[in-house]
Order: structure tokens, then sequence, then C-alpha cells
């Protein structure tokens, strides 16, 4: 049976209070302050995996839209990550935050080292959006309703945990909080217009769903690499590897 | 420098040895005696998604084969895993391990409970020869030269180790004993024929690096989800899941 447009909502939202990552043990290592440099470094590694492609995602998306409005819409997504005149964007903020912790910001543009099972997942995501209906591509990014909430604790337990935290490294969280409301509250009611029949709600919730598998995996992957008992696939970055000579020098002294 | 035909099967088979699969320690505690009924079961679990997904990664290869011969070769994969009127088939032999180790055959032949990581690693192999080079597409086969000897080991260690292991519930590897050395024996050949200069060697080298990555990353998943400290991602298989009723009654009484 088709749902009311509240029950609805409310169906999309338990899915976040069931599933979303803000549950994973890694993040509640690193907002308490107990993940080593090593380990937020490989957090900064992996999740700059997942921003670099996010953009790609959105121009797949724009790719099969063929409402001018709808696109001009959607193009202030990849605005907000590449950057304009104005703005020097989510990328280069978060390349900032590796400058912060001692990474060299080309070896992580390089995305050179990054766990293959974060690739898998993230690359999954760009492929559905491609493939799936546009409805499910844009109930895929409602995860980002429970975004402000993970970008307050992380700033808060940043700031207070780790030294390499101030107001520039943490830009590019400091900066969703602006963004992701407005992109959300349009993604959350153009998805709440267009699931008019209760197979276009299972289907918006499904794609929900996978998002959180999804954000989910990456710190699985994340975890089970870097947090003891540590093993880390061949191939994938090596504490040693990728640092900024700043950082090298310090750790050699 | 394009290699010789000698220093380059070198090459690929080096990779192998430091990468592939055989070494991952969810292997030595499956072989050794030292998984659970339920870890068992969760790996029968993810291991069949991979292989339901091979015949479909063999179709989506020979759509692209413009040769009736080379497509006829690699037909015979196709019926190796789906059957014909003389072989049931690896998939159907998949799912009498299946039921050997107490699960309920539907439950996994509905891929219900497979690990979000699983998915992802195997889809990507699939999308992996459906985008890419025809040369890449068979040199990612080619982890089947590793494989027999992983079989043998497998064989050997679940009949000294598992009640469960007999001629029956083990006719998957024994058949792919058989199997695996006649496809692997036409792939590298043809690769070695193919790979005519140095780009096309780096090419088929790093296909068959991702295809090492695809395997391991779906074990370091299972290892994390269902070995010790077990964190099961939300929505994949709990131990009390898809049990056949035989299997379900024994664990009541």
């Amino acid at each position: 049976m088709t749902q009311s447009r509240e029950d609805f909502e409310a169906r999309l939202r338990q899915i976040g209070a069931e599933r979303y990552h803000d549950k994973h043990p890694f993040h509640h290592l690193l907002h308490g302050g107990n993940c080593t440099p090593d380990q937020v470094r490989a957090w900064v590694i992996n999740r700059y995996y997942y921003q670099h492609s996010i953009p790609m995602k959105d121009a797949a998306f724009m790719s099969r839209v063929e409402d001018p409005k709808l696109r001009k819409i959607w193009r202030s997504r990849i605005e907000d990550h590449d950057g304009t005149d104005t703005n020097e964007g989510g990328i280069q903020r978060w390349l900032r935050l590796a400058e912060a912790v001692g990474l060299d910001r080309d070896y992580v543009a390089s995305t050179k080292g990054v766990l293959p099972a974060t690739k898998f997942a993230v690359d999954a995501y760009v492929r559905y959006v491609r493939d799936k209906s546009l409805l499910e591509a844009v109930a895929a990014s409602l995860t980002e309703l429970f975004a402000p909430q993970i970008h307050k604790d992380r700033i808060a337990g940043l700031l207070q945990n780790y030294d390499f935290a101030d107001d520039s490294s943490l830009s590019y969280f400091q900066n969703r909080l602006k963004e992701a409301p407005k992109d959300v509250a349009f993604g959350l009611a153009w998805v709440l217009d267009q699931a008019d029949t209760q197979e276009k709600q299972d289907a918006a919730a499904k794609a929900l769903e996978f998002k959180t598998d999804v954000l989910w995996s990456q710190l699985d992957a994340l975890y089970s690499a870097y947090v003891a008992p540590a093993r880390i696939p061949p191939g994938a970055w090596q504490p040693h590897e990728g640092l900024a000579v700043a950082a090298k020098t310090a750790k050699a002294s």
C-alpha cells in the first residue's frame, strides 16, 4: 500500500536511525580521540576517494536529466565540491585536512594506497546513479539527511582531541553544514513528490539502504585494515608512505 | 621495455605469489579446521554470490567478442557453471555444499544476507570485464593459475576437519580441479600472445592485480563480519537465519 507522505518520510528517516554510519565503531574511535595519527591518516586517504568521486556521481546523474531546471539545481553540488571563482570547493578543503594530518597532498590526490574495498564501494555508488532510475539516484543521496549531526559531532570531537584540528583543517565539515541542508531539502521534497506508488516508495527506500551500505562498508574496510588486529591488504597504504616532508622529519627526529 | 614471453609469465605468476588469497588468514582458519559452523556458513553464503556472478561475467565478455571461435571456447566456462544435459554445473554443486553445512539452498540462492562488501567487490569484477579491454578481461581471469593448489589444500583440509565434508559436498572443488587447468591454459597462452607491447603487458598485470584485490577483499569482509571481534554490518546474514529445517531442529534440541 502506498504510504502517506509523512509515513514515507518517517520510513526513510528510520533507515538512517538503524543503518547510518554514525553508529560504526570507527567513528566512535575517531570522534572520541582514540585514533592514532596513522589511523586518522588512513581515514583521510580513503575518504578522499569518496570525495573525489562525488562530483562524477553528480555528473552521471545530470547526464540523464532532461529537465534544464533540475540540472541547474543539481549543478550546485558539483560546484560545492569542485569549486568556483569564489569558493575553493570541498575537494581542496579535504586536501587541506590531508596536509594538516601530515600527508602529502599530491599523494592523497593520486588515490594511490586507497583500499580496494573503498574503491569497490564508492565505484558501486557512481555506477548505481548511472544505471538506476532518477528516483533511486536521488533517494540514495538522502543519507545527507543524517549528515549534519555527524559533522557537528566530528567537528567537536576533532577540535577537542587532536592537535591538527582548527578552523582551516576542518573547513570541509563546516562548509558541509551550510551546503548539505539546502541539497537535502530539495532532494527529500523531490523524492516525496515522485514516489507516488508503493513500488516507487519501496525502490527509494532500498536505494537509501544501498547508500548506507556504501558508507558502512568503507568504515568496515578501514577498521579491518588499520585498527587492531590490523590486516592491511596487499598494495594498500602503509603508514610510512605518502607523508609530507615536515611530517617525515618530525617522525625521524 | 616489452618483456619476453617467459619474463612476462614469471611476472604474472609473481603477482599470485604475493597477492593471491591463499595467504589470507580466513583460509588458514577454514582449511585448518578452526572455523565454527557459522563461520563456514557465512563463507558458503558469501562465496555463493561470487559463483552466481561468474557466468554473468563470462557472458559480458562474450558479448564483446566478435570472433566466433573465441566465443565458442569461452562458452565452456558458462557451461561448467550453469550446467548441461550431462553436467549439473558448479552453481548446483555449490548449493549442495550449502545444504551439507546446514543451510537452506533457496535461502543461499536468493543471495539475501550477502555482505554488501562482497557484492561491491564481485559486481566490480563483472563491470570490469564489461568495460575494459578484452586483454584485461582475460588477464583478470588468470587467478585460476593459482587455484588448483588452493582447491587441493581446501579439499584435504575440509575432509580432515569437518563432518560435512565428503565427495558429494566437495564435488564443486573436485570438478574445478578438472575444469580450471583447461581454462587457464587457454587464457594464459592468449594473454601471452596478445600482450606484445609494454603498455599491454602493464595493463594485463594491473588487471590480474585488480582481480587479486577482488578475491582478497571478499575474505577481509568475511573476516571482519564473522571472525572475532565480529562486526556484522546492518542487514547481513545473522547466524540463525537461512538454516535448513533439519539444522534448525538439531540446534533447538
